[in-house]
């Protein structure tokens, strides 16, 4: 059954007259290593293409081959008059960053490869794997079913998608098949260490001093099981960090602390304080996300309201002015 | 070759007339889920045996089924006459903590299963394999080569040795054998969320204080490749954290900073001051701990020289008396 849509989709592209390949904007490991695996095995099999994605890749992942050749360019992509076009890891058009692109381009031909059970299924073809950990799982089993050769080079793209999402083989996602598909990638020569390197070795020290400040800063609610810190706008402007701090100070708690459930408060710009939530314990903390006006998902979520962080006996508190 | 080895040393425990199991001292996941795993076997197969680990089992391995069954009493240990002694991930009897008792007993066999090159083969059976990620790997493979039953409760603790060694898949010892491995252990019903949370989410908020405060002094050293912080006795009285803090710091600054070495200097009673040495890059770090007075391996090594721990103008040294 699914082998017949993985042969349908490879079809599809080398049938194309030019296929496009697109990553979701905010591109991540599995987007952009799913859709270079995926343009890897069209080179090889001579097929020309083109590779979009509407952000610019971020300089972590340009270790991957091929990386290079991703355009940010719409009016490009228009002129290339793609017939066909493959998005990878969006559970719709407007998440791919290509709904008015589609819409300019006639009517190409839609192939949705995906891991999310709540896809949108907007593709003529929906190569949708739920009980896959990534795309890059997803692409893998496409390939395979497509007696396509997993080089070296792409199986380094696959095992950062894999490793992406999985969180380095340390969340729920990590299952027996994620396992087998690393095991299989590194016998495919992936290069583990620089994966390793680029994915989660990037920490400047400057981001780490803003991590000490909030790491000092952590108190616990024991009866709510909430462990809980803050980032202030001072400390900002003190460390020089930039970037997804709030995320990755929040995904580092939840990861190593023995309280399940992590709150991190963070003063940004215009008088907000923005709430990055996250729980291993069986707490559903988009609720709590959604009764602040934000949502997310059950393990992780975050909402955005109007104050100041303040310190008042040594008790740190969100004052509304 | 190998699997006449595992054949046996499994026969040697089976032929026994009480054979002792022992991990060694200040045990950690791989020498506590090798031997459990090894003697959950035995304990199928209606053979009577002892565990022993000269240090008591720390409450984040307890956990693992059958760990109640480990002692640290000697004597009994003495009283039951054992008459082949079963080592587990020690390179030799006196890191094993067995040395003494060895000679008490007169002349046991002794087999030694282990996966660290630098093992002295001081066993009458030696199964050392080099390859393996961890002497878990190794047990399985003696397992599989008896034809073993593997259960849920034997693959929870193959897992804990597993993921302990490789720092969850995350270190150059993450082979494909070793994400294999785990593949196949998950297959099994290998208990992943509980290995999750008692080996990596068992931080409390008092040691990541410590943490943060170690953090925001992080400072780096662009011409050597070094980022150094430390730890003053003052940090460690006002924090209430216990343990082996400084080496959870530096492996952890290890995992995430964009700098290839680095060095945390933690004050230590009678004037003392304790340095850990970590690398991802390509130097040797044993020569500099060595340098000192200390010693390790290349990735990871430590030393301890006389002093306190000093900030001026915003630098901090160690000062001599």
């Amino acid at each position: 059954m699914m082998d017949r849509l993985y042969r349908q989709a490879y079809q599809t592209a080398l049938a194309a007259r030019h296929p496009l390949l697109v990553s979701h904007p905010k591109p991540d490991g599995d987007t952009l290593g799913a859709m270079l695996a995926f343009g890897a095995t069209l080179e090889a099999a001579g097929k020309t293409h083109t590779r979009f994605c509407a952000d610019a890749v971020p300089r972590q992942y340009r270790f991957m081959a091929g990386v290079e050749r991703v355009t940010a360019d719409r009016e490009a992509v228009g002129r290339s008059s793609p017939d066909a076009v493959f998005v990878f890891d969006a559970g719709d058009l407007k998440y791919a960053g290509i709904e008015e692109l589609i819409r300019e381009l006639g009517r190409p031909k839609i192939v949705n490869i995906d891991h999310h059970n709540s896809n949108q299924r907007y593709g003529d073809i929906n190569v949708v794997v739920p009980d896959a950990s990534s795309t890059a799982e997803v692409v893998h089993r496409l390939l395979a079913a497509n007696g396509a050769i997993v080089d070296r080079e792409i199986a380094t793209c696959l095992l950062t998608g894999l490793c992406t999402d999985t969180s380095n083989f340390s969340n729920p996602a990590t299952s027996a098949s994620a396992l087998k598909l690393g095991a299989e990638l590194l016998r495919r020569g992936a290069k583990f260490a620089a994966v390793q390197k680029y994915l989660f070795q990037n920490k400047s020290a400057a981001a780490l001093r803003l991590w000490g400040i909030a790491l000092s800063r952590l108190t616990v609610n024991e009866k709510y099981g909430l462990a809980f810190t803050v980032i202030t706008e001072n400390d900002l402007e003190h460390t020089a960090a930039k970037g997804e701090i709030t995320e990755g100070i929040s995904n580092f708690l939840n990861a190593v602390l023995n309280v399940p459930t992590v709150l991190v408060l963070r003063e940004d710009a215009g008088g907000l304080v923005r709430g990055s939530l996250r729980t291993n314990g069986g707490r559903d903390v988009s609720r709590l996300a959604q009764a602040l006006g934000g949502g997310g998902h059950k393990k992780a979520a975050g909402f955005t309201i109007k104050g100041r962080l303040v310190e008042e006996q040594g008790n740190w508190k969100i004052k509304q002015f």
